[in-house]
């Protein structure tokens, strides 16, 4: 065990993976509808990124990289590499839409994609089925599909990072206590 | 300016503090309720804490801690300190609830506190009073107010890297790509 603990890593399960990515959307809609702009155009410093172009990112990768590689792997196994990731997309693809709309667009894309997974009708056989990343070489069924739910999770725990990040400063003497403000943006895109 | 960029910290702002105040009972109603306990109930190892306990601190805090301490501070100034928050006030006060019951009472509490503050009326002239903490020694209202929305934060932050942390190996090669997976506990309870 490298992570120094007791628990054991859980094993990938379709129904509890399905399960995480089916709420993201809802999850983003309740923090974010609605927030003033403070909270949600604000970023953490030059080259970073906002709450907007995070749900940008998120809508990006439903339209480009989660399903497209899922069916790509199951389409060619390793013999085609799946295509590269732009994780800059959304910012070509977003920036004449309002946050209101990107999250109405994350939320049908994402409902879209889970709905088409569904259809492939996967059974356990098919998750140790291999294809091949651009730059990490093999990797699994599952781990893809393991990967897109917590790539939803780095991108929660990236937004609550940038939106407490401009209260650094308001709360005084208690940025002590407050983990959030001690993190060094090692989820930053 | 020590934090290495251009953005200036934000101001503290009562109505935008109250707006994410206002929104983290249904951002996690969204993400938990109904959820599997593969995700509910799984830590990062002894002693850290589950998405229960974290729900269940929440609620603890909306009890003991936002409110009572903005009143102490509003009556007695700096002349009688905060009580102590006790952070492990949810293992006595939640093991024998689900966490939908928790979820339930903490949207509930969340939204007595915010009616009360609301009747408190407080004026921008009130922002900068004082009050004593029993270990920071003086704080400002607007401090106190800013640290129970960053807070909230903090704790939606320690809950994605938690539930992320149950798939570590699941993903295989791609934890190097997310952060959450390299986030160092800084913001364990």
């Amino acid at each position: 065990m490298h992570y120094g603990h007791m628990t054991s890593p859980t094993e990938f399960s379709l129904p509890e993976a399905t399960a995480l990515l089916t709420r993201t959307p809802a999850t983003l809609n309740a923090l974010l509808r609605g927030l003033p702009n403070t909270w949600v155009r604000s970023n953490e410093g030059k080259d970073t990124w906002n709450a907007f172009d995070i749900v940008g990112h998120l809508a990006s990768g439903e339209r480009h990289d989660w399903m497209p590689r899922v069916k790509i792997l199951l389409e060619h196994g390793e013999a085609r590499p799946f295509d590269p990731f732009d994780r800059f997309a959304q910012f070509k693809e977003s920036h004449d839409k309002s946050l209101e709309q990107l999250l109405d667009e994350f939320a049908h894309l994402r409902s879209e994609n889970l709905a088409a997974l569904q259809a492939l009708n996967l059974q356990p056989k098919d998750l140790p089925r291999r294809g091949k990343h651009p730059s990490l070489g093999a990797v699994t069924l599952s781990q893809l599909l393991a990967t897109w739910a917590v790539h939803d999770l780095t991108h929660l725990h990236q937004l609550s990072r940038v939106i407490a990040h401009q209260y650094r400063d308001a709360v005084g003497p208690w940025s002590a206590y407050l983990g959030v403000l001690q993190c060094t943006g090692h989820s930053a895109p």
